[in-house]
């Protein structure tokens, strides 16, 4: 069955969340980009991830639509405010905001998706909508960091595996793992339940950009979205160049082009050495789970881990 | 006594709240723009409102110390964001974060600010911290909403005095409103005292706004901090210029010169017919203020009123 098919239910509590933001007419400059980047086509995987923990934590997965909008919002301000510091000219395959608009549009249109956010979390109905907002704002401040790390590290040339990882788990894992952890709140679940869901998210995150460095070089042409070996191509540093880099010395790297890299990565073993590392935090994703009773939620964010793993995009 | 001085106990604990952020060392690119905008020097007035309006309204002072750095850090969000907008290369008397660096790092410098404001905030400790956040994100969106309504205004030159009215009370007064009301929950007034309060802040902050585009024209070049007439000269709209515009025509207005501009506000009635309205506005702020009981809180407050309406910066 087809992704949005699966989980229809779930997307249209979402949708309905998303949709209802209050808009004040008089001020288009402000609203129609914020309305355009919501109606580009996007997986949602995040938020309904924050129903899913609910869900396996034992909660009405209804009570973290907000949340799980919530989380839509912030990553989608991410999107808007990082497309403009990477330069990006197409999101989702149309143009980015700061493309159709201009940069000053873009910024705004971003502090308001973050502002839609906050406002949305905490129309949350629990006690602890307290909790929730510390949590959110927590991950929206590492998840500045990542960025900034981001930034950084294109300027440097002697990143290490594990900061780049390091970097990662605050740029990608960090809003994953809020998504789990939200909807664990959410379903008023124990310290340890929080704690598993928590990490669970964290270690999904972690083999999804683990795994997204390994498709820019593995992937097929036609599903991937963009071009096979952009990364490398546009010297986006990944855990595969950066072991690569190491490996071989820079002076040797720096001479390649993309097919004697492609064919080093898998010569010199670095395909297989980070494919076990993804693989590594798939099954820890997994087993984060083992604890939580077998359920319908439980049953398909496992298909979810395995979706990510085995994607093609 | 001067203003730094006399409030000196208040400024203590909200720069104290201020620079206990956490910061991780990693990352400069983020931290460093932050701290620098954070130690520019500024008058800090809207903090010392949400502690005082804590104090007036029966609270512990000391109680609102962490809102009122969560206010002071909403506020260098905005000015971080709104000088890469308005393409402002200074700010109290320094490079502006973006021309420091560049606008990408002053884009995640903002972003960060806006987070840290709302880490802030959550640490104040009382139970309604979830109510707390829900009027900071309210007067958040409404910021942004002022902002965008500027923004547009710049390309309309057939604004009315009542637009641009309603976009300085989102963009300038929703703010002010804003810290007094956050003191009035912390101290745990009743809705009436809180309302008062909220009105109270809406009051001054039209005031303040108001005087200043009245400054623009009347005040004395040593002390204003910026060139007397820089509004007109950048063809920056404001009550005054949006009301002779329309007494005079804009084929006429069009064609002024900042001389004749200032004579024409004179003798036209324009500055008396705008004093007299910021003269209201300080009045019904002063009277917001009635119902509560005489306090050394209350007599600072007014004396900022005073300050703030006779004000020559």
């Amino acid at each position: 069955m087809q992704f949005q098919e699966k989980y229809k239910t779930y997307f249209q509590y979402i949708d309905k969340e998303i949709k209802s933001l209050k808009t004040f007419q008089a001020v288009p400059l402000f609203y129609d980009p914020i309305h355009y980047v919501l109606d580009l086509p996007g997986k949602k995987i995040r938020p309904l991830m924050v129903m899913l923990s609910c869900g396996i934590a034992g909660g009405e997965t209804i009570k973290a639509a907000p949340a799980a909008a919530a989380v839509e919002l912030l990553h989608n301000f991410t999107l808007v405010h990082d497309d403009i510091m990477d330069n990006d000219e197409t999101r989702r395959g149309k143009p980015s905001v700061h493309a159709k608009w201009d940069v000053n549009t873009a910024i705004l249109a971003g502090d308001g998706l973050l502002g839609f956010a906050f406002q949305k979390l905490l129309q949350t109905d629990i006690q602890a909508r307290g909790l929730l907002a510390d949590r959110f704002t927590e991950a929206m401040i590492i998840i500045c960091e990542g960025q900034g790390l981001d930034k950084m590290f294109e300027e440097q040339q002697s990143i290490t595996a594990d900061e780049y990882l390091d970097m990662i788990s605050r740029k990608t894992a960090a809003l994953i793992q809020l998504s789990c952890e939200l909807g664990a709140i959410i379903a008023d679940a124990d310290q340890m339940e929080i704690k598993q869901l928590h990490d669970f998210g964290f270690n999904l995150g972690m083999g999804f950009q683990v795994q997204d460095d390994i498709l820019d070089i593995t992937a097929d042409q036609d599903t991937l979205g963009k071009k096979v070996g952009s990364d490398f191509e546009m010297q986006k540093q990944t855990v595969l160049s950066i072991k690569l880099r190491q490996k071989i010395g820079r002076d040797k790297f720096d001479s390649l082009d993309l097919n004697s890299y492609t064919k080093l990565l898998k010569n010199e073993g670095i395909l297989d050495e980070v494919g076990a590392l993804a693989e590594n935090y798939f099954s820890a994703a997994r087993q984060n789970l083992n604890d939580f009773a077998a359920s319908e939620h439980k049953r398909l964010m496992l298909e979810i881990v395995d979706d990510i793993q085995h994607r093609t995009w």
